[in-house]
């Protein structure tokens, strides 16, 4: 039996839950879950927000442990490696987006928290090909969240050939802006945060921003006409995106990475004269985690983390929720 | 003087106009008019649409002639080349985008028929960078609509790095959308296009069409469900846009090179699951012209036209303004 936290109804806290995993699939691997990130979305999830929850819930998609366990067609793993899993637990690798090595755009991915069951548990399963082995140095304690809000941050760097000449800023510093900051420095990138919290300011330079623009002063944005080849929005409210579109060079792109749900207001003018790109996406390739983590080592990266014990799971929740957290909470086994 | 056609105010008829275009600037060449296309957006700019024309005002953007003098510091040209001027007559050669090739991004760049007077005249001048020698081989008689049509559509295989294996549909088949069939099927790909125009589908198939999906009919094209890599949009109407996102590919790009003017209506949600973009472009560099006319020599590639003489020119704009053109009318000096 697997001993998870769950919630059993939308909108519920958390309480034990135990389920027999079954056969391990011989494509699979079960993880000894030592931390585990929490991310917006598996508030989200446990509230139903998109309507696509199934319960019991399972939250956890930010997970690092120790591989206890193979199926006999798994060969990119062995028992005993430290490893970590995403937003994604599994992929169809047929399709041509996971031919091409885009996983994460596979359009039957199984979800880690959506019909499966996460990573808030002693183990948890998945499909070999969604497991990130850990390189050699990188700090477990924190790495976590680098499975979620870290490599949803990073791919667009990859997937749109950023250059290190590139002046780039990140809307919203918090549990993917802070990692935003970092990745963007560490890439050699100009970076600007955008924040309309006074209080990140100082922090936002320190994780590696070069200046800052207030993100609700629209006199402050607009004086940052034609500045930034991408912009990265972490963000999950509807701001003045004609404007935001106004402060890219040519050739420039806005970047979502952060859902809202309105439409956003643009139009063809604000495109065409300076051949603008508007643009999103999600998470990232299992090739694409394990870049980053490399990535992460050699320049030193780390999420910043509130650390809680899984037993104090139902506080830490709630300490994202308030939306105070700096900047993200991992539960740990200590 | 230069003797030339000319709206007197918005709105009006053109008719004959004669200006002193003083001393040949050291950087500009002076072009015999020989053939000159009527684009949709000299009507616009003689209506004053865009708030932005200034009168008298000779339109004509689209023009092929002989260079009759160039100025002392002209290199790339000299008196007798065959050669054609676009939408922009000038740029400033400083910017960032001029110093990057990206000369039509050039946020001062002189328009031909802004501020400038065009070509629907025995002459006209330009800065010798904004003006392009004709390939040996072409068709100076059907070339003129090359200079604007044809580079907007052009121009984005060459910006987005579109390959021969994509699959790519074009909206609207008219000038733009007739040359864009041509380029797409020369370059390789698959070609769709949207057309509302029952009369204009055996044409479009003629101009390098694969297949045909009626731009008016949800149904239809619903079932393109994630079939494009790209979609040109040459249409100056307000479509569903957020059906059409829904047609593109994982990666897939909706790029508008007509302008319409409300919202788009697309929000964050239709491009982040698949990484879908957004875009927009004007015309072309002069660097990517030459490469298009290379190209179109190369493959046979001409403007299906309607030939007027300049004295027929209020004829030949009603023609245009009647949207009933196959697919672009060109006036020429018999």
């Amino acid at each position: 039996m697997i001993h998870a936290y769950a919630a059993m109804k939308p909108g519920a806290e958390l309480e034990p839950f135990e389920y027999d995993p079954g056969e391990l699939g011989v494509d699979e691997v079960e993880i000894a879950v030592e931390h585990c990130g929490i991310c917006h979305s598996d508030l989200s999830m446990v509230d139903n927000e998109w309507g696509s929850s199934q319960f019991p819930l399972v939250p956890g998609h930010e997970v690092v442990g120790t591989v206890a366990a193979v199926g006999a067609a798994v060969t990119n793993l062995k028992e005993g490696d430290k490893a970590g899993l995403g937003w994604q637990s599994g992929y169809c690798l047929a399709c041509d987006a996971c031919r091409d090595g885009d996983h994460n755009l596979c359009m039957t991915a199984q979800g880690t928290i959506r019909g499966h069951h996460g990573g808030f548990a002693d183990r948890v399963r998945a499909q070999s090909t969604s497991v990130v082995k850990l390189p050699a140095g990188i700090d477990a304690n924190s790495a976590g969240p680098l499975f979620c809000a870290g490599i949803t941050v990073f791919n667009p760097l990859l997937e749109f050939d950023i250059k290190p000449t590139a002046k780039v800023a990140v809307i919203g510093i918090g549990g993917l802006g802070h990692l935003a900051l970092q990745f963007l420095h560490a890439w050699g990138c100009k970076v600007t945060a955008f924040t309309s919290s006074e209080s990140k300011k100082g922090e936002a330079l320190e994780l590696g921003a070069d200046d800052i623009i207030n993100s609700r002063d629209p006199e402050q944005i607009a004086q940052a006409d034609s500045r930034f080849d991408l912009i990265i929005s972490t963000v999950a409210v509807n701001l003045d995106w004609k404007l935001y579109t106004s402060t890219l060079r040519p050739k420039g792109r806005l970047h979502f990475v952060g859902a809202t749900t309105k439409p956003l207001g643009i139009s063809v003018f604000d495109l065409m004269a300076r051949q603008r790109s508007i643009s999103g996406s999600p998470v990232g390739s299992p090739a694409a985690i394990a870049k980053m983590l490399e990535f992460a080592v050699q320049h030193d990266i780390k999420p910043v983390i509130e650390s809680y014990s899984f037993d104090q799971i139902n506080e830490a929740m709630a300490r994202v929720r308030s939306g105070e957290a700096r900047y993200r909470v991992v539960l740990s086994r200590h």
